[in-house]
């Protein structure tokens, strides 16, 4: 590989428990089958890791552009519910994102467009996961007490 | 959703940093940003997560595999690395997997099948991820001591 490039590797520890790591960062999680496919859930399951990805990916997004915009955000919290295929296999054939927004006085217009700017442009896992099954979004702003 | 389908949230933290859970199965993760991106790297990059769950999907299908087969496998490890594009969103454009089996006599033609088994039929990450981007495998097996 020629340009930028990121890297993961995962370890095996014993059973089907793995230790996965990010390039050079130092950053370690736990990664594990759940009991009905060999494993003991010391981990984290790879496919759901997607998920949290794409969650932690657009919430940056999210929460980057809202205070580069100067709206008063105290709380971000990012769901995502992925549809699973029922042959192998078994993508995500649909995703859903609620986001969560706590603040002051925050704009919906402002959270509307940052939400849009994340999924349409900014968002990688996002621009990748688009290409396998669409992708939903809404949200809610509650006011912060 | 009326299917089987899975969750993941993410909650903020402070700063970038948001803690990452999956459902109900109580596993947790942190995510934060680079500090170049405003973050104090208190945790893993959502987009680098992608890779992990890629080769932690694969890792554990090609042992299992590997495994009923009986194969004398005594480690494994999963490298993937992914080559980004310039333009955002900066998604993967390249996917390199690189699987390194050490065990006791293990078939190079029962290693070849666990890997095309896992990419072409079962791992659901590389089933979305090849959507978007041309998935490249290779592997070399170890003789254990």
């Amino acid at each position: 590989m020629n340009g930028a490039f990121h890297e993961a590797t995962v370890t095996l520890v014993d059973g089907m428990h793995f230790t996965g790591q990010t390039g050079a960062d130092g950053f370690a999680i736990h990664l594990d089958a759940a009991e009905e496919h060999g494993g003991r859930g010391l981990g984290g399951s790879p496919v759901k890791m997607v998920l949290v990805a794409l969650a932690g990916c657009t919430a940056m997004d999210v929460l980057s552009i809202l205070r580069k915009k100067r709206e008063n955000v105290t709380g971000l919290v990012v769901n995502v519910r992925g549809e699973r295929a029922e042959e192998h296999p078994k993508v995500y054939t649909r995703l859903e994102i609620e986001y969560r927004v706590t603040g002051r006085g925050v704009s919906p217009a402002a959270v509307e467009r940052a939400i849009t700017l994340s999924i349409d442009r900014y968002c990688p896992v996002a621009g990748m996961l688009k290409q396998a099954a669409p992708i939903t979004t809404r949200y809610q702003i509650v006011e912060a007490a």
